[in-house]
């Protein structure tokens, strides 16, 4: 047993995933094996010319739910989305799909049968199969999923292929996962202030509480690039919010990059929520987290067929490492970008305002 | 949201899967999947001739260990050792892990870095690769890992395929994973009533408990199998102790069962922790559970062959489905063998008595 104990929460994120792969540094690889630790999904040759895909991602009760917000069925979409977003970003298709849950004993059979109708729901709208798990008791609710996916070796797309020059795409919209975070806690606040007075006011903010309850993996983009001809450079799902993405596609591509952020592409919904909050608008995007989007780069010569992609904006360039990651808007000029992310509520504190704000990042 | 409030416990711990996989029914089905939940591992081709596995096993504090039990590499050597014996016992090979960890506030660096030491040494001993992973803050340890393993098409092994007439085999000894978990919680409670005379006696049970605590998946076997000749016609690895297996492979493979009581094998550790607490043996063996030995069956002509393998011995027979599964011991002659498998202590208990004792099965 060791003498020392320190805090995990002083290595940050990136560096306890740093300290654990160079745990591991010394197990000898396969030459299979064509990436590990360090993208979206882990990615190894299955056959010839096909390579699989493999991620994983939990949620943990009290630390990215509440129970008390998102229904069941919601619950099990989202859990499936958001490893097949990881599958999706390395240009794959998910396959198949396991799942391993702690159960708390104030979970009903109902509660777990919505649970289990809304990964069904995902399954199929993925065409995808779950195909095995465990169950245990737990004391919180805690779902662990692992998806496996195919692509063929010419047609997938890491992190690291951005190259100086490139434009920087999105699909979709961001920041509406953030604005339907906002709206929920606006509302549970509402509750607690108003008690039996309370009326909730969900219906002019669907859009945007479906984006954080119920999001999409962008598995309609893969098809949609291959039938406009479109091959990207490098791609990354947005869940912990463009400004953190950027940074990894930058950091595994080794170049830097701009981000026009009067290019980015928001929802009208998610502008109304910004405006009722009086926040700026930009931050959902670039620090919100949890949009499921795609964030890609694609060589000069494929820019025209971005524009062209209904639901596809460019919104930045690929520049030479020296220059750092950037944002620039026509107020601002040219600014430094940092990866401050989504932000995970602190179960040991239990302080819904630790949701989403970079200023108190104090996720693992 | 439901009406009702079913709790998980009416159901049992089968009746919870059966459910489960009852509520994905109507998901379309690969033709590629060859074997989905109901086995150790799902099956799915990979290319001409190859199959892969995949199994996936959590270890959730409070309920699968006790931190004050097990040290932190124990615990990581453990968690991939218990999902390599799924792989297996498809009498597959495992290539890659990924795992997911929920880490409480009170884990050090330290410790984390203990837990990988543990893993990395099982991964090395079982020649694969941890590819992936995702942590998190969660309220206590949690470890779910996932391994993909390859078999070749012509040697995959299921539960389904034992017939009447095959021998029933065990490799290796059994109990002694109970027996460990006995000295421990013996251990423990000295040292509540001696306080600090308390002076742990360990040595004499090395072999026990380290079955319990650092236990090995039998992967030595795939190999020795392939050398011998040996052919199993159905297979599973014994977690949840001989009783609870048999009943598996029975059911998959619509057959009865006979396991003779005098044949099976004990290591001499095993024997005198049951003769120290005037326990009966031979339910450390059948209802222990955590042994991680293989529980198979062979066609009749092979039964030599087994005989001549070191480390495994012939138990039963494989019989008509209407005989139901029984022990014979010439004391007893011809019982019905029930299920009752290894009972996961309850976190809402906190009675180290909960463990593997068939009466109080309440694991979900």
């Amino acid at each position: 047993m060791s003498q020392h104990f320190t805090p995990i929460s002083t290595l940050g994120e990136f560096g306890l995933i740093q300290r654990l792969s160079d745990r591991l540094a010394d197990i000898p690889r396969s030459p299979d094996l064509i990436e590990g630790i360090g993208d979206d999904a882990a990615v190894y040759r299955a056959g010839e010319g096909i390579l699989h895909v493999i991620t994983t991602d939990a949620l943990i009760e009290g630390v990215h739910f509440d129970r008390t917000f998102i229904p069941m069925s919601f619950l099990g979409y989202k859990a499936i989305s958001v490893n097949v977003s990881d599958v999706v970003a390395m240009n794959a298709r998910p396959m198949y799909a396991t799942v391993t849950l702690g159960i708390p004993r104030n979970m009903s059979v109902e509660m777990l049968d919505s649970l289990y109708d809304g990964m069904r729901a995902a399954c199929k709208k993925y065409g995808m199969e779950l195909v095995g798990g465990d169950t245990s008791t737990s004391h919180a609710l805690y779902l662990s999923i692992t998806v496996i996916g195919e692509v063929a070796e010419r047609d997938v797309v890491f992190r690291r292929g951005a190259n100086v020059g490139d434009f920087l795409c999105v699909t979709g919209d961001v920041g509406g996962a953030y604005a339907g975070l906002k709206i929920l806690l606006d509302q549970r606040q509402a509750l607690k202030d108003m008690g039996d007075d309370y009326e909730p006011d969900l219906e002019a903010h669907q859009y945007v509480i479906q984006r954080q309850l119920r999001p999409n993996a962008r598995l309609d983009m893969i098809d949609a690039f291959k039938k406009a001809g479109i091959r990207p450079t490098s791609m990354i799902d947005i869940s912990d919010g463009i400004a953190s993405e950027i940074h990894h596609i930058s950091t595994k591509s080794g170049v830097g990059a701009t981000v026009r952020i009067p290019a980015l592409p928001f929802d009208p919904e998610t502008r109304a929520v910004a405006d009722q909050f009086m926040d700026d608008i930009d931050a959902y995007a670039l620090f919100g987290g949890e949009d499921y989007e795609l964030l890609f780069t694609v060589d000069p010569s494929q820019a025209e067929l971005v524009d062209g992609l209904e639901g596809c904006s460019v919104i930045g360039n690929i520049e030479e490492a020296t220059k750092g990651i950037r944002a620039y808007s026509p107020d601002t000029g040219l600014l430094p970008l940092h990866p401050a992310g989504y932000q995970h509520f602190d179960p040991d504190e239990d302080n819904p305002d630790n949701f989403g704000l970079p200023e108190s990042k104090h996720i693992l």
